[in-house]
């Protein structure tokens, strides 16, 4: 394959599908392991992802042990309970029914950190945004998300910890921030609506609604809003391709 | 199409391929527009990215003035004067030679910001983590990235900019955090590899050093890890597929 050869209309279709269909796992997972040979292409693709000044900033801890996980799961219990007082008083009863985490019940769970010294000689693009390290992650991170998609292999994200805690229980040295922390593995359904739209936490906002013109809350792109209104009321951008 | 349906072989080869073959462009952008109905497949394909606490704190504000980008690129000229000394000496004769943007011949840019007060009455997962709501928005540009990539479009991210003096030019509110500054249009080609490993700047680390057990440094996975290593060997993750 020439990597500048046209793409085609299939392949098209399948990054939008893995796109439009991936979703955040918390419930689904089976109890299967993931195969060497699959967990090292989704690896592949998360370090294929864009990074400043090529600096692949990314590790990659992988956890298996099932002590460590229940250690993590209860970081995540009590950042939980820390977390409810912050969310509005008629909300808190439903985001007690959310299931935020499936660290126990997944194939493996997956550290993904940033090393914030790397190639610190030559920090191209880093001057005037020191994130940038950070967001080169976040990228490997969606990368890996959506080539799990493609291989039928769940992810879910669990923001709900205390990072510090996290980086005491991992070894994580001072310098190395621990961007995501996944639950991945097989899964037995992927839903077609995110499940915090499902239960009622919130919709998927209009997209018409978010696009800018020139400058910030600028009018205009009239034309590419009606479109875009268009596709979205006949569903081309639903679970249906 | 049933969202739990098995993706199939094909479909994951064309996501690999986008993955793999997506490049950060700043050399081959052409003079050519893109269809509205291409960038709303995009910008829909953006907001489908996951987000803490489904906030989608996203906007995609477009810019087309010539004008307006003719300013921004000043931001770019000054803000890399202001780099270069922090480059190591040997190295800042390269970084001169570097293209870093295509800001004035790429079809259009696209600023895609992150308002850090949207959903705040219920913060979802952002009590112990506050920059989520930065990283969901880097999801989106990644998503807009690899679904350009499907369609043959080219996206640069231009990280050299004074985030304080874009805010000024486009009328950015303090409460919304300009995250990507994204060059997007038809392009003559796709480089087999990236531009800054093709020019010297630096090489891909071997995938199988980055993976580590259970804590940071972990050593094991080594069935993993010989896996990695031979599929890299073989060229399985490479422009071909």
């Amino acid at each position: 394959m020439n990597s500048g050869e046209a793409f085609g209309m299939l392949g098209r279709e399948a990054v939008y599908r893995a796109i439009f269909t991936r979703r955040d796992i918390r419930s689904q997972f089976l109890p299967e392991p993931i195969e060497d040979e699959v967990l090292a292409r989704l690896l592949m693709a998360a370090h294929h992802a864009p990074s400043v000044g090529y600096m692949q900033p990314w590790n990659f801890i992988i956890i298996r042990d099932m002590a460590r996980r229940r250690q993590v799961r209860d970081l995540f219990l009590a950042a939980r309970q820390q977390e409810l007082p912050r969310i509005a008083e008629e909300r808190q009863a439903l985001y007690r029914t959310l299931k935020l985490e499936g660290i126990c019940e997944s194939a493996l769970n997956l550290v993904v950190t940033c090393d914030r010294q790397r190639s610190q000689n030559s920090p191209l693009g880093r001057s005037h945004n020191p994130q940038m390290d950070l967001y080169s992650t976040v990228c490997a991170v969606q990368n890996f998300w959506l080539a799990a998609r493609a291989e039928d292999i769940g992810v879910g994200w669990v923001s709900i910890l205390d990072r510090e805690a996290l980086k005491r229980l991992l070894d994580i040295p001072e310098h190395v921030e621990p961007v995501a922390y996944l639950c991945v593995g097989p899964v037995s359904a992927f839903a077609a609506q995110p499940e915090l739209e499902t239960k009622g936490w919130g919709k998927r906002l209009p997209l018409s609604d978010l696009i800018m013109s020139e400058t910030y809350a600028g009018a205009g792109e009239h034309s590419l809003k009606k479109v875009a209104d268009e596709a979205t009321n006949r569903g081309a951008f639903t679970a249906g391709s």
